[in-house]
Parts: C-alpha cells; sequence; structure tokens
C-alpha cells in the first residue's frame, strides 16, 4: 500500500471519533453509500460536519474571485489538512497550495500538489532534506518556502550550499510575526540571497490577515501600507535584477483581509508576475472571526452573498441541572474557542429530524474539554429543550476545530451523509 | 489485523507529525531502536516529547498514592487517549479506567481495560449499543456511566428497558456541570433508578474539580461541601437498599483536588465501599494550572516532591525580526492554550545538544496557529538567541496538548528517543 492509496481512501473505523461503534470498517469512499443520516441518530455525537452544497459554494466562489483578479489561488493547507480537499481545491482550479510546515507539504504532495508554498521559514536540515527528497521523487514539483533574515540564509548554506532553493523574501509589519521590517533590509537580503548559489529569489510575499480589526478604515489602511512595502521592494529587485526565475511571485492573503490585497498583487515589472492568493478558511468559513471580517469584504466588494459556513458541529443536550442552564456532550476537544466561542444554530428535538432555528438569546457561555454549558434567560419558566435534544454549533476559527476530527462527514441538505474526508493534522 | 493489535503496535510514517521525513514507516515498537536523538536534529520540529523518568514516578506516585489512601485508581483516559499509556496505568495497578465518551470506551476496553467508568450522562440509542456491544465481545467487561436525571432514565428505558445498565447517581453543584443539585433530587432519582430494570444503581459520584481556584482555604470548603453531600447521598442510599451490586462505589478525583476528597469516598455503608480516584493529568502533569493547583496539594500532604512535569513540547527560533522578540515555529496546532500560555524552560543553541536553563525573563506573549512570540526585557543589547536554538516549552493543560499529537516519543534524560506513544482522539 503506497502512502498515496492510502491517504486518499484509507479505512476508517470505530477508533475514529463519530464513527458508528457497530460498523464494521470501512473505506473513505465507502462511508456515503451507507445511508447514514445524521438526525436519525446513525452516528454518535458529538460529530463535525461539513454541508456539501456550502463546500461547493466556497471552492467556486473564491476560485471565481482570485481568477477575476486576475490572480492564482494556492490554499492555506493547513486549515484543514485533508488529502481529499486539496483535491477538490487542486480540481476547482488551485494553481496550487500552501503549507505551514515541511510535514504539511508532504502531505500535501501526496495528495497531488506539483506548486506549493511553504509559509514559513525552513532551515533545519531534516526539513531540507525533506524538501530535497520530495523534488527527488517528483520532477515536476515546485517547492518556494520565506526567507526573512541572512542568519536562515547561512543555515541553509550551511547544509546546502548549491541545492538551489525557491525562496520568497518577506516583508514583515512592526510588532508583528516574522518578515523583514525595513525596505533595506528586504533589499540587502535579496543580495546577498541573488548571490548566493543555495536559493533562488522568486518573488516577494507578506501576510496582512495579523492587521486585521475589522475596523474597515484601518484593516484598509494596514493592507494598503504593507502592500505598498511589497510593491517597492518588488520593483527595487526586479530593477537591479535579483529574480532569478521565469516569472515573478507576488503572495498574499489570509482569510480575512483578502480582497485589500488584489491591487498590491498586480505589479508592472520587466518578468512576468504571478500573484498568489493564500487564503485556507474560506473553504469552509465559519459563524463567527471570519464571518465578521468576510463581511466587511463583501461590504466593501458589493456582494451579497459570498461565503458560506459550511461546518457545523452537532451535540447532545446531556444534562438540564438548572433553570437556564443545558449541559451539552461537547467541548474543546471538538471545536474551536480561540477566536470565540461556538454559536448556537439549530436545534431538533429528540425524535425528530428537523432542525429550527436556535433562538437568538441562546448562547455558549463556557467550555471544557468535554462539555459546554449552553444559557439561556429563563423568564419562560418551561425549560425550551429536553434532554436528548440535538443543538448544531457555529464555529469561530476553521483551523482549530478541523484538527479535532481525523474524518468529517459531508452531508446533503437533510443531513445526509453523502460523502467524508480524512485529516492528517 | 485486529483492531487490538493495530491499536498497540500501529505503523507510523511521515504522514504523523514529528516523523522524521525520510526515515521508512515503523512500528511503534521499533522507534525506540532507531537512535534518535531530538537535540541532534533527527526529529523535525515542533515536536511533543515525554519524559520517561517523570512518566515512570507520575504512575507510581499515583498509584501508591491512591494505595496508602485505601482507594483505586480508574484513570481518566481522555487525558492522554493512548492506548499504550492505558496498558502502563493498568500495568502500575489501576483498578479500571475512566473515559468521557462511549467513542473513547471503546479504544480503553481495546486496549485492555476492563472495569470503566463514563464519566458523562450516556442514553442516545447508538452509545447505549455501543457499550451492550462491548460487553458482549467481553464477558468480563464493567462498564458504569453516571445518571442524574429522570429524563435520562427515560431515555433509557425506551431503547433498552431490561439491559440493566450500571449506573452512578452524579451530585452535582449548583452554577456547575452535570449533576443532581439537591439531595432530594438524588434520591428521588435513585428510587426511580432502583425501580427500573433498565440500570442498577452501583454507587455516588461528583466531580470537585470545577471548584478548584487556587485558594487553599476556598478548595478546601467547596470540596468538603461536596464530599458531605455525596456521603449523605450513599449512607441514605445504603439505608434504603436501594444499591444493586455487591459493592458501592464512591467515585470523585480530578486532578486539581484529588487530595481532599479521599476522606469522603470512604463511607462506612452496610455493603462494602470501593472508592475510586478518576484523576487524569497526573500522568504527564505540567508547568502550568495543574502545577500550581498540586503545589497547594502538596503542600497539605507534606510531600515535598509530588508529580513531576513529563510533555515538553520543543520548537525552533524560526526568525528574530525586532529587538526583544523570536518568532518560534510553534502554534495553538501544537500545544495547549486554554488554560494558560506555554512557558520556556530550556534553551539548545543550534549545533549544540545540552539544555541551558531559560532565562526567567523569557515569555510567551502570543500564540498563532502556527507560532509563538517569544520575548524578552531588550535591556541587554544582543539577542540571547539566534535562528535555528531550540526551545523547550512547558505546558499548562496536558489534556488539550495530548490532543494536536498522533503519536509522541518517549525520552531518556538525554533526549534520545526509547519508546513511542500513539494516541486515538
Amino acid at each position: 500500500m503506497t502512502l498515496h492509496d492510502d491517504l486518499l481512501d484509507p479505512l476508517l473505523d470505530a477508533r475514529h471519533k463519530g464513527f458508528p461503534p457497530h460498523s464494521p470498517p470501512l473505506r473513505r469512499s465507502q462511508v456515503g453509500a451507507q445511508g447514514w443520516q445524521v438526525l436519525a441518530g446513525d452516528l454518535p455525537l458529538p460529530l463535525a460536519v461539513i454541508r456539501r452544497d456550502a463546500l461547493e459554494h466556497n471552492l467556486q466562489w473564491m476560485q471565481r474571485f482570485a481568477s477575476d483578479a486576475g490572480l492564482v489561488l494556492a490554499p492555506h493547507g493547513k486549515t484543514t489538512m485533508s488529502p481529499q480537499l486539496f483535491r477538490r481545491q487542486l480540481e476547482a482550479g488551485a494553481w496550487g497550495l500552501t503549507f505551514a510546515t515541511v510535514g504539511q507539504l508532504g502531505i500535501g504532495v501526496a495528495a497531488g500538489a506539483r506548486r506549493c508554498i511553504v509559509a514559513n521559514q525552513v532551515f533545519a536540515p531534516v526539513d531540507l532534506l525533506g524538501i530535497a527528497a520530495l523534488k527527488r521523487q517528483h520532477a515536476d514539483l515546485k517547492v518556494i518556502f520565506l526567507l526573512d533574515s541572512l542568519a536562515q540564509l547561512a543555515l541553509i548554506e550551511a547544509t546546502h550550499p548549491e541545492a538551489p532553493f525557491d525562496v520568497l523574501i518577506e516583508i514583515g509589519v512592526p510588532g508583528g510575526r516574522t518578515g523583514c521590517r525595513s525596505h533595506e533590509d528586504a533589499l540587502a537580503l535579496a543580495a546577498r540571497a541573488h548571490a548566493s548559489r543555495a536559493v533562488r529569489v522568486c518573488g516577494v510575499e507578506c501576510y496582512e490577515g495579523l492587521g486585521a480589526t475589522g475596523q474597515d478604515a484601518a484593516d484598509r489602511a494596514s493592507a494598503a501600507a504593507l502592500m505598498q512595502r511589497v510593491q517597492a521592494v518588488a520593483e527595487a529587485l526586479d530593477q537591479q535584477g535579483w529574480f532569478e526565475d521565469a516569472e515573478v511571485v507576488l503572495s498574499a492573503g489570509g482569510s480575512a483581509l483578502f480582497d485589500l490585497v488584489l491591487a498590491g498583487l498586480q505589479a508592472r515589472l520587466r518578468r512576468p508576475v504571478r500573484g498568489v492568493l493564500r487564503s485556507g478558511c474560506y473553504v469552509t468559513h465559519d459563524h463567527g472571526f471570519y464571518h465578521r471580517l468576510v463581511s466587511l469584504a463583501n461590504a466593501r466588494l458589493g456582494c451579497g452573498h459570498g461565503l458560506q459556513a459550511a461546518l457545523e458541529v452537532w451535540a447532545q443536550v446531556q444534562s438540564l441541572p438548572e433553570p437556564g442552564l443545558a449541559i451539552l456532550a461537547v467541548g474543546k476537544r471538538d471545536l474551536s474557542h480561540d477566536l470565540g466561542l461556538p454559536v448556537p444554530l439549530a436545534h431538533v428535538p429528540r425524535g425528530e429530524r428537523q432542525p429550527q432555528a436556535a433562538p437568538a438569546a441562546w448562547r455558549i457561555s463556557g467550555l471544557n474539554d468535554q462539555h459546554a454549558n449552553l444559557c439561556w434567560d429563563d423568564g419562560e419558566g418551561t425549560a425550551p429543550l429536553q434532554v436528548g435534544d440535538r443543538i448544531a454549533l457555529g464555529i469561530s476559527h476553521p483551523c482549530t476545530t478541523f484538527d479535532k476530527w481525523r474524518w468529517l462527514p459531508v452531508v446533503d441538505e437533510d443531513y445526509r451523509v453523502v460523502d467524508a474526508l480524512v485529516t492528517w493534522f
């Protein structure tokens, strides 16, 4: 069995959280034919599900968004780390994929990616060897990683003096994360990198998403200032003749302010420019942090519809111990809590199968490892819920919900399981 | 290949985060013979490691602690979800294991557990069927779960009127999580459960850990009040003759206040009492939340040594972009952040292998998905770190670090990899 075969169609069994305990092991591709229905109780809860309609919509929407802007898409794979979704993103037209680590890159290449950005500094011998081995295995594989310091370059040269590795000069923000803080530092680094036989300078990169505040004017200003710096560095490198590939990659684009980087990825240089958007969370979107930020992008773009939330976590009411309080059997082990707590979306009374919109007053007030507290104002007197009722929770931040599941069912509009994805975190 | 074989000695490969990308796939049991050394760069970072000496110490310490108190141990398996650690806990003398879900229970039974507590309300048909199937497969398997409402009992009776399932009456805290809020509610529930053929009342349970504040007097008072209620309910049920098993299980004990529940688990009843401690985090302990709370327990117990932190996450400095700031290639995807940020423990300059204690002034000021910000006061002028240096981070809350890793190497005092664990979250 090769890595590749097992990656795309692995065997799932009752060790996988959410898999029916009485089902025999099944290949991933067999799951959709079992006739399982989430609201009929065919699968144990809690369970994270992907809504097929919203997923399809998002795959197409973001691809079209990038294409319409004259850019290509290299979605960040770290969001889902799902070989099946990587394939879907590539089939939808993605130019390549982005990863955070060389380990993630290995999964992506096994899933079929051939143009890859590692949006991080690579320098450790074990990681450089990993990239070199992947390139030997796949003659058509392009891997580009980020360079932001002379110290990093020296480490690469120490073990791979003549590799050469393709790199993007990273431009960073004072007070931010990685990346050159000044124009001068970026140019000095690029000059040294151009002179090195360990790397080839292929473009310029930044990540504008750390500056996202949700305040439109501030977000516009911070993105514009950063993209202006990217362009100035790209123009300087172009004039110096320090770019070493047939085209110049300019790349930016998280999942919050992606509409604000378009213009900055379209410089006029002597070599052709390849503008690469790297958004990752768009693929399932969310009901929290990204919903709020992308609503602003929708307003800026004048498009009412935009992305749709495709990821929900279903849970059961296990106890109603006090007025105004329900304890759900779901917790930090099952969904994200780092950029906001989950929000109740829908309610299905026990024994029923028809979701009702959750009252606006319901809210999740706290999470433990395996429990969530659902609260409401007890003015009515009678509890609006019973033990055994099912609640759909919308999440905030897809990345930190995906990494809690080794597989996720894909469901149709009636919550019938029509497909399955696996993840490799 | 059976579930059981594959569970204890699975094949690991480069899809598993932290596995060397150039190594061929290996059985878990082969990893310790590879001669890998973490600080020699044999494995990609970031990497969570278990220190063998501290792990061994903790396994023995907590087992002796329970035995000396006349109690038995059913460690909470949700902390690690590691079949190998489950085996180690059972071999060290644990009476049984505790789980949060029926899915987790399945992993534990496959690993060899035969006395299991599901410390949660079970009622969904798919979960009850799962327990029934496990009991059919293993005639010697005992599974006890929690009961806290008439509604839950009615749901069990609706699908399994004559099972019977073994249950503990759960006592809860006003403003807390699950569990009966009053003595009268607990007695009414027990009376109804005793009359039911769907369940057998085997004991009384509570979880005192939610009340942990780190203030000694308050913690003593809240634990004492809760344990008094557990004892009062146990005595009433005993007098009524509503316990239905040969021995009465009284169970409590998270990982923070476990010393404060000892007396409360030693009631004098007509039937023999089995006092069951359920601590989970003790097995690796931590450098944060549990370190602080268990320090208080150590002081109460008059023992200076107590538990030792066995879980560390190693990461690399990938960038030094500004004075006083290092960016580490490690993030929320790799370690816990829900009960406090990680703390720098040790520093190994690039090319070296000898850890030095991290200066007290270093601190982690923020985490992204795949990055951490390490800050220090820049008074000295020269950076105390270089790109490529390695940092050991201590974590706060083992449960939410374990669930970020599918395997973890076990290391000796020189960080040589001597064994490996896998997890099933």
